[in-house]
């Protein structure tokens, strides 16, 4: 840090993995004064405390946030809206708003009409996480080297932007800007629908009852590991798989596609046609490793 | 080891990462007196040798096998019959087959046929592996903890299915006998339906051309490990997925009209109905933790 901190007051509604992590990153920087935590859990709120997550902690939202000069939403998409819209009513002129929903159209689409002037809207999606949660799941280095995407529009405040891309630079992300229609098509294409893929895999061969024994009781670790993914909160999936429901159809009948071929092609014998596509799947998968 | 060894010598023919692995797990146990190592690559074979996975080597399969009281097939899947067909005709009376390929109903239908008078064969499959390959790759505990399954038919030989038995279990796994058909489905459901998901996952989201950027740049960890097994080798999967066609065909098929329901599920806003599906598939995932 050199110089004034990036923000003074900043408030972290929903303060586990996400929001605390943030918070940490920010509270380790010196980028910021103060953190305060809101949410609705009271034990979590002072395990927060006690961890030094947070400075102080509300779970009365619109006190929470009167003097902040940045909002954080990390609570989950389907409540995005309905938090800001309390939140935006309580906020100061000049703070920003911003969130963490892994779907941003929707999340936008609700969010901008509630607007008042003079308090600016910067929708973004840090790709990070484990499989923990809550306040203790916090850790300052969580987006090290994690993508960052901000998906500004029309509306957003240019400064307000580049204040919260430096935010979250300074959290360790690499961060992009992109439409929202953009990020909700890559989103539902490099997660949610290997989500949908990995929940079906696992009901499908689950409740196979032709033998005795049920079939997953063989799956060694490559099955395991392969849906891992699959014991993800349904709560959760299900709010995504909503919000993001028409670049996750896409996604879908398009992988659908592709299966069908690939059928096919198991079915007519076509061996050739069949090494080629594994193969292209095999140069496409080794050229991100 | 107390008393005789289970084998006197033995034959490896493929000693890669399964073959190796297994002349291994009988050396440190003392349960062998000599193993064979048979390839057609003369280098691999030398290191085998140097490496202390095999006592020698011959590029010569008939001559390799000619006095070796066990065989063992550690070939792809595609080449078991023919190797076993050479294999059959050289091996002494008494001696016993047997082989590790991941596709059983097949690969018996085609060897049962050539079987000598006084020669057993014994079809397994050790479910193990590692992402390594060739004579290098190859250790002793490969196999421990981990299920091998011995698929035996009206033919086998008793004794012969119990010496097989015998040598997993000295080399750590924990053996289970079922019919090839059950094997073969239990296969498709577990290994070779994840493997066909991951390739087409990873061609119908890489072939996505929409934007100037492969969206497969976006991709973070939790893609990576989802789709790993689309890296395996084109050729392999090539021949099991023509090996185990039926079985196969008849899990895509099961995963398919799950699938089906739940694209039909999203589009209809069902989200109570989608709540449950995934609430099912992580209990289910849940119980093989």
């Amino acid at each position: 840090m050199s110089g004034q901190p990036l923000f003074g007051q900043i408030a972290v509604v929903g303060v586990g993995l996400i929001g605390g992590s943030l918070a940490l990153a920010l509270k380790q920087a010196g980028e910021v004064t103060e953190v305060i935590g809101i949410g609705r859990g009271l034990k979590n709120l002072e395990r927060a405390k006690a961890l030094g997550v947070v400075d102080s902690y509300t779970q009365d939202l619109a006190a929470g946030v009167a003097e902040a000069d940045l909002v954080f939403l990390a609570t989950p998409v389907c409540s995005l809206a309905q938090v800001a819209g309390i939140a935006l009513k309580a906020m100061k002129p000049g703070a920003i708003l911003t969130d963490g929903g892994s779907v941003k159209g929707e999340v936008i689409a609700e969010i901008e009409p509630l607007l008042p002037d003079g308090i600016h809207f910067v929708p973004g999606h840090p790709i990070a996480g484990t499989e923990n949660s809550g306040a203790e799941a916090a850790f300052a280095t969580l987006y090290h080297e994690r993508r960052c995407i901000l998906t500004p529009t029309a509306l957003t405040d240019a400064e307000a932007l580049d204040r919260v891309a430096r935010m979250w630079r300074i959290a360790g992300s690499d961060v992009v800007t992109m439409g929202a229609e953009k990020h909700d098509r890559i989103l539902a294409a490099i997660s949610h629908l290997p989500h949908m893929i990995a929940y079906t895999l696992v009901n499908a061969v689950g409740s196979y009852d032709r033998f005795e024994e049920n079939i997953l009781e063989f799956s060694a670790g490559g099955f395991r590991d392969f849906t891992r993914i699959a014991s993800s909160d349904p709560t959760m999936w299900r709010d995504i798989a909503l919000a993001n429901q028409e670049a996750l159809l896409e996604m879908l009948e398009r992988y659908q596609r592709f299966l069908d071929e690939l059928r096919q092609d198991i079915e007519a014998g076509n061996g050739q046609v069949l090494h080629d596509f594994f193969l292209r799947s095999k140069e496409l998968r080794d050229a991100i490793l």
